[in-house]
């Protein structure tokens, strides 16, 4: 699936009800579904279904806040951003 | 872009120091970079960049997890998961 693709698909379904709950309450929901995340990596729930739902929020905030995702994920699509390699060649980053 | 092949170029490009990194110190980058996001929605900072950077350790940290992106994001394909329906016909959530 294109990345754009998706953040269409989130745009038409959902945009009108994020347009209601606003850039705050949909930004809090992504926060809430990345700790869903934290709570699958330890056993409890479904690891895919977590970070569906991590992507589709985020898909959320990005058409709220005007960004497109496509262009967002342009900048990894060489390798790393700052050192062009693959494998990254920048410092070990802990 | 391809979901599973923006997933795909992370894998070659990080996926040695994600291993060395480890689970947790990774999920705290994701957490690091979603406060980014937090900080670009006020005017500090450039928000594509920043949701770049969420997909990005989202990417890596689906990779530490074994979780195919593409296989997270199909729950979506057809619209809501819960309903099915485009526009979401399911009880608003705030």
């Amino acid at each position: 699936m294109e990345i754009a693709a998706f953040q269409d698909v989130l745009r038409r379904a959902y945009v009108e009800r994020d347009t209601e709950r606003g850039v705050d309450g949909t930004f809090r929901w992504l926060t809430e579904e990345v700790g869903e995340v934290a709570r699958a990596l330890r056993g409890d729930g479904d690891l895919v279904h977590e970070f569906g739902d991590v992507l589709a929020w985020l898909g959320s905030l990005a058409n709220l806040a005007g960004v497109d995702l496509e262009e967002a994920a342009a900048r990894y699509a060489n390798g790393c951003p700052k050192c062009g390699a693959i494998p990254c060649g920048c410092a070990f980053v802990r």
